[in-house]
């Protein structure tokens, strides 16, 4: 689903859920208004209009948005009420760190286990999740049934492994390795390369 | 510099880098043409002409793109040449895996030091870094002459960093915190919520 919104809509629902989430629970948020959440969060008022009207909740004129509806709306816009499991591969420093981090629940998305081509970590536990051997890859996705993955190995693999994902099943993939990974139309990818990104600003000084 | 360009086409750029530094060294690699690039990354031959223009170098009707030349033209479009200073602050897990990661020097940037308020981190070294108090983050940046910032503290600490170090004379912020980061005309923010993206790619599913 979710196919049919423009992809930079589509990024900004969870910064709009995380917003109107982090609101206090006071009658003074009962409703929020277009033009707050745009001002909030530098964006243009139109834009947040045209955004949320995706979620199908309507805004009152002069009112604002019932915030409690707005966030209800955009869980079930990001589904994020229908549990889904996730594997990561590459149990390195950021694969590690990703294991641990606890935000991914609040998208009802958990990381059920990690893979890595290293003996030493290979059977123990990172961040409370089962690190098996990448050979067992293929294998692992299928028996736990997942579809998401993340990938956090060195560049030269990420191509390799993103492939093997996919023919395990895999079908949505956000890749830290530092190398744009592609895949077939049906495999949704987002590349994320903090390295670039930070260069990117740098550039801008 | 390079606030002329689009945001989407100043983003590829690094991309564009990765991909020509990746290829072999090898004569048939001496030119590279924008179909074969376009193909590689997976984007549309004209909005690859279009990015690559932008760097001034010029491709050969028929040839391609002088590889070395076009590699050189990209690395000082992003600066890569003038090595820049970088802070980070909060050393957990994802800061921890952040110091640690050596993708920033492939753009002459060096994360010089991190702050954190665990006494139990404080003094110590983390990926090779010191790291200090974050009660001394304004003294620390102004020391070390930093413009460039990574942010991953929890949510409800990064409005308040991020402002701090705005006063400290931060220029640009590489925010991990999840949740959007506003900051004035002057400053540039780039906010990468991890959870969020994974949630994106499930909500495509």
């Amino acid at each position: 689903m979710n196919r049919d919104i423009p992809g930079f809509s589509l990024q900004r629902m969870p910064v709009y859920l995380n917003y109107l989430r982090s609101l206090p629970d006071d009658d003074a948020y009962t409703y929020v208004s277009s033009g707050a959440i745009a001002q909030a969060l530098g964006l243009g008022e139109v834009l947040v209009r045209k955004d949320l009207a995706y979620t199908g909740c309507a805004g009152r004129p002069k009112v604002g948005y019932p915030r409690a509806e707005l966030i209800a709306a955009l869980e079930q816009f990001l589904c994020i009420h229908d549990h889904k499991g996730a594997v990561l591969v590459g149990a390195g420093g950021l694969g590690s760190a990703l294991l641990g981090y606890g935000g991914f629940a609040n998208y009802g998305i958990e990381l059920v286990c990690a893979f890595d081509n290293d003996p030493h970590k290979v059977g123990g536990i990172v961040g409370g999740k089962p690190v098996l051997s990448v050979d067992s890859l293929e294998a692992g996705c299928m028996e736990y049934g997942v579809q998401l993955a993340i990938i956090a190995v060195p560049a030269a693999s990420a191509q390799g492994i993103a492939e093997r994902l996919i023919r395990a099943g895999i079908r949505a993939i956000l890749n830290f390795a530092p190398v744009q990974i592609t895949a077939g139309e049906d495999v949704k990818v987002i590349n994320i390369d903090v390295a670039a990104n930070l260069a990117i600003l740098a550039s801008m000084l």
